[in-house]
């Protein structure tokens, strides 16, 4: 049985697949591929355009959705296996998944890293647990990942450059300033994906401590040697932006300073400058912009970038609808 | 594009429109007007009657609606242009807005004010954000008006009388004690739809602080002009409730103690009798009894006025789903 | 109008359709008994299978429900008539369920005890609260009972051996330890579905203490003089286990110390031996485990025992499904 844990599981023609369905979605909003059946949207962390996005899509294909956040109910799961719990943990993920499993034709998950100890939360232990434990396939509603994301990102790029072959074009993935230490998630995705495509890829961020888990660095390197393109890492933000194609900007803690963020806040603090701004874009080749939302103008991209019509972060946003709905009919139809 | 903020926005003929289509959809429960639609629901304040009355009436006319609470969520919203996010916000309403827009045909909006300082909570920040940047209607869930309960309102008021002309009826809308300074939403649109439907209304109210903001006033004023009846304040209870057709009573902050409550305090504290009893209600023509809900038994009114067959709090309550479905279909039919 | 807020409350007979009907959504997942129906699920307390269980459930049958959670929102509410509400509670039960009345086809509700004073928590006051004010059946979703548990649980058993009569099995309800206090409704519950089922049972506990509320024996002895079968109490645990075709495990709190935890504490410690093991298990009669769930492992039963072929706790919590499906059909039936 297929998950969808992440992009980098799945083969390139079944993600290309998955695209061209979800250009579909965006011109057929309604279809019966989830007709009468459930799915369970589990948030560990809250959720503004996942939770819209996933209960609406599920809505548009037949199905009911049924949004679970243990983080609020404080329902504390046990993953490990052969414990006494007697702690805090009240029930096992053994036993979670697999009631909700038979309830439900599709599990979502969203869980966070802790942000204590990055060698613990590198794990995905709850959405590996589910994956584990679950009859049904599930999905990542962005863990230490965010597949969907990559490919509602994916799915703009195509549409903004009219082609779905993406090789050929210069992409930055650029570190921006942000008060507080942020999951690398949409990093981790954004290389991935940007890699997969074959575009050719720089991580712009301030010093090497900003550099990757090297799990995605890896992942990255593979998908240049699979197919094609570049990556490379940069900390000169003039020599980045050059000729650019894409900027795509988000926020992360350092990993050496993991679960330390008071000794990474002044190292941070001098990198404000990393702003997506007009002089910045003016570098690009006409480049268009784009951000995974929320967002904090000002901070991240200047009001200017956000409102110029080179920015496609609302479309993004958008194809999250139709995305999540083409890996939902593919997921839900290995079961029929 | 129209939105619903305010029933003032609206034509009388246009209310009277939403009006009879509520008394239709009360003797017929199905639709398709919102057929495959999305809805979104964004609380920033609970809610029991609302969130149930939307929720269904959507699944009624073949929608589905989506419960987002930011302020459970803690989903700090910018809603000034121009500034640096530095702060606590972690997302503008631009493109909070913009997203649910691509993803639903409506917007529903409870936000109540702040408590701090009218001056800024009198400008509905959060409510006129949603409507200045998003694409699709907006609807009023309670703010500091709350234009659906209007309409139960007054719809419930045409049920018990038999006619849809409300004019000559002797309207009084009484302050009543409430332990708390409560939000003035349902008082400023108590007396804006009671004199848009012509009736003659006095105001009751322990002393001049308790009057409503002067726009509300003079919406008041304004409407006695266009519509006929006629608009006075009093601070005398028997006067006021003598010959009263209606008396409909809500609890509210004195605005010129806003955020000073401490020392309203000692105030409202002098005026519980002005509790809605039997001897009161004596005193008018056989009058009818109505309040939003929630109330407090025995502080606002007594359990005798509310167990008569005289209140119709209850009418009032379900009328909600009625014209909340009338409502989002007019304003659905403009998209297609 | 018949509510379901006890097993106790409704004839054998009528609990048997039942359970044919919910053995028969279990191989037809869809029917149209609830549709375009409103439910309301009211949690004062947190839930994972009942809320996806129902949610999904009135799905399947053409209905919609709406979950409201009070205890999240601080929405106090007051049950006593005739009170002053000056105090926290801002609405009465008789507004409450009487406006939900208006929306909705079925209410469920979930309130636990406050775990301070048995004697008032033993009226159920919040669930009796709702079914006198409201004007639509009542479904009990966990109080001081569970019913929805027990014709899972019941169903699991049938199932399980193959026939609808469960008479001459010998059946074990066995007190385990949890580091906290928990609920006995699921006892009081488990004691009353397998005396009413004419099973042979016995209440295992480590000491007199333990022993549950006294409605409850007696509603079980008096099971026992209509349905057949027996009921014994035991503290020991082989006799107990010796020849048993059903262990069913809960752990809860000694009545006698009720709202004084820290004094049962350093009793209830010295029984962690309770736990349900493979050794035990060796003295029944290749008998069958379950458990509602949430469950500690390890604490509770062993990995081994959870892991068991013989381990029906997991198709007993799919159950939850098809007997609320059975159960909310019977009730809207009523008013059509």
């Amino acid at each position: 049985m297929k998950h969808f844990l992440n992009t980098q599981d799945w083969t390139r023609a079944e993600l290309d697949s998955v695209l061209r369905d979800a250009a579909y979605y965006k011109e057929h909003k309604f279809g019966d591929a989830l007709k009468g059946k459930g799915v369970a949207l589990v948030f560990f962390n809250s959720s503004l355009r996942t939770r819209t996005s996933f209960e609406l899509g599920t809505f548009q294909l037949g199905g009911h959705a049924v949004v679970l956040q243990p983080g609020k109910d404080a329902w504390p799961i046990e993953f490990d296996l052969g414990t006494v719990m007697d702690g805090e943990a009240e029930e096992h993920i053994a036993e979670v998944a697999r009631v909700l499993s038979r309830y439900v034709d599709l599990i979502g998950v969203r869980a966070f890293p802790k942000f204590i100890d990055w060698s613990i939360d590198r794990q995905d232990r709850v959405l590996n647990g589910f994956a584990k434990h679950s009859t049904v396939p599930v999905i990542n509603m962005e863990t230490i990942t965010h597949p969907c994301q990559e490919l509602a990102h994916a799915l703009a790029l195509q549409e903004h450059f009219g082609t779905e072959d993406l090789r050929g074009k210069k992409y930055v993935l650029t570190w921006t300033y942000h008060p507080k230490a942020l999951n690398t998630a949409v990093a981790n995705s954004a290389l991935t994906i940007a890699t997969r495509m074959g575009m050719d890829v720089t991580l712009l961020c301030p010093t090497e401590d900003y550099i990757l888990d090297e799990r995605y660095m890896d992942w990255a390197k593979q998908n240049v040697v699979e197919n094609g393109g570049s990556l490379a890492v940069s900390h000169d933000i003039t020599s980045a932006y050059r000729d650019a194609d894409v900027v795509y900007a988000k926020s992360w803690g350092a990993l050496p300073y993991f679960g330390n963020w008071e000794k990474e806040k002044p190292i941070r603090d001098q990198y404000k400058h990393f702003i997506v701004d007009e002089e910045k874009m003016g570098l690009t080749n006409n480049g268009v912009f784009s951000h995974c939302l929320p967002l904090r103008r000002n901070v991240k991209a200047t009001d200017g970038v956000m409102d110029s019509p080179n920015c496609i972060a609302i479309d993004e946003a958008e194809n999250r609808l139709h995305v999540q709905k083409a890996v939902m009919a593919v997921l839900a139809r290995q079961n029929d």
